[in-house]
């Protein structure tokens, strides 16, 4: 029997049995059951997060961790060299990406502003701006960026997606420079990596245009904090951001009360029917391997 | 030459010149311009709204009118019998469409709520839903419509067109009692006739499901006010309206404090590049009546 381990009942209820499969449930918070020396393919918490070193220092045979976000950040330094590192793709892409559309549409069509007249019973419109005489650049074009793209050009956006490296269809970082000064809306969805943090720092803030939307619905370190804050003090520029840094945004920090900016607490994926979708996922995944076949997305990040 | 009368300068600008056509300036706010008794196309201004029945007597040639907005209702009773009455239809399609998501998203992922807890420096996420397990039902077959299901389609909803009657594709009016018990949104994108004033109404309300969200982009008098705020105001449906039965609603009036609900001051029309749009449709249409076409967005309800 291989031996799988799963985070909780919620899980194997969701999985269901897999033939040849013995099944162990551990999520780290307790002490580990019976048998996880003989572990083989282990599927993280949503909701906990990774195991420590020493959790995984256990599991000698551990050959796959599948993890269900889409940002596998927080498990890059704790999962083992060797093991392979499958994430969530496609578990909460659409419910992240329906957030960013969301936080576009909130600022650009004023949301935040009538629920405060209408607190005040105030009737009164401003300037009505709709995205189909837009631009937006989507930085990130894995699954997240491919759905917001899609529902923005339904929307009659202009739609450029930017990816690491430029190939059909897509634009490369490099264009990054040349493209941010004609955008109206630049949405984030990208993973934290060596080459993201910090690439939204005052130089690339400057090249947005006047009043141009910042949309963040990937990882809060990819935004130099007092960079978009100084842009947002001097009402130059409007944000929308799911994600921060620091994360969770402490009391008292200025971020809260930036003017034109919208919040809200990394709320992107685990929305209703996540765990159907990513159990769905683990499932198909259990059986690849039980078959011997290729895993769907492997992280191809190098790891010491 | 055959005389037409935009509402102003702006218009002018936009439409150009039409080969044939004198042009004449009026809105009906000031005294009218010499020569205003040979109008035969008269183009209504979409801010301020219809001529007078005594203005419109003094253009006993006049044969077309040409409004700017989706909804004629305010035209109706004022336009001469035997007159054509061409609507605005695809100039502010998309955007009312894009606002109803706007309305949709932000009460389905709860924005006025982070909205408030942004103000009071509280990070806390709560239930998280998202369309992508949701079905949603939109009344109103139109342009409008059209453009919703697109999106909401794009954001993996189950959608259901709902029109006068039924065709291809789309319910008709009398299914609407057996549809709405398994709907999680429902849409309003309908224009006010005899048919649709009041459809929503304590019944129709009764039928929707426990915590679904009613989105009205269409006209006020569709939803029974005082039906909606019971619901409301028992907890058991949630609302985005962009319209109201009074408009504007007058300070005092307890709409504005309805629980779950989010308020926008009639702003779906009208956006960003709405008189591209709309003067663009002018001059097509112009130049269908100059050439003897047929006109395009002919109103078809009778009137006496």
């Amino acid at each position: 029997m291989t031996v799988v381990c799963l985070p909780d009942e919620r899980a194997y209820q969701l999985v269901g049995d897999v033939p040849g499969v013995r099944t162990l449930l551990w999520d780290g918070s307790v002490a580990p059951p019976p048998g996880i020396a003989s572990t083989e393919f282990l599927v993280g918490s949503y909701t906990r997060g990774p195991l420590a070193v020493d959790q995984f220092s256990l599991m000698p045979r551990l050959r796959v961790v599948q993890v269900l976000s889409a940002g596998v950040d927080a498990w890059l330094d704790v999962v083992p060299p060797g093991v392979a590192l499958c994430n969530g793709r496609g578990v909460h892409g659409l419910s992240t990406a329906e957030l960013a559309v969301a936080l576009v549409l909130a600022q650009l069509r004023d949301i935040p502003r009538y629920a405060r007249q209408q607190a005040g019973e105030v009737w009164l419109s401003g300037e009505k701006e709709s995205l189909c005489d837009k631009r937006v650049l989507i930085v990130g074009a894995g699954d997240i960026g491919g759905h917001v793209k899609d529902v923005l050009n339904a929307l009659g956006a202009t739609v450029t997606l930017v990816g690491r490296s430029a190939r059909a269809g897509i634009a490369g970082f490099a264009q990054l420079p040349a493209l941010l000064p004609d955008q109206d809306v630049v949405v984030l969805a990208v993973p934290l990596t060596e080459q993201t943090r910090g690439l939204v720092d005052e130089r690339f803030l400057a090249r947005m245009k006047d009043q141009a939307i910042l949309v963040n619905v990937g990882r809060g370190p990819t935004v130099v904090t007092e960079a978009l804050l100084a842009a947002l003090e001097s009402g130059r520029l409007r944000a929308g951001l799911d994600v921060t840094d620091p994360e969770p945004l402490p009391r008292g920090h200025p971020l809260w009360h930036a003017p034109n900016l919208l919040l809200t607490p990394h709320v992107g994926g685990g929305s209703s029917g996540w765990d159907r979708r990513g159990y769905r996922l683990v499932r198909a995944q259990l059986e690849r391997f039980m078959s011997g076949q290729q895993l769907a997305n492997m992280v191809d990040v190098r790891r010491s």
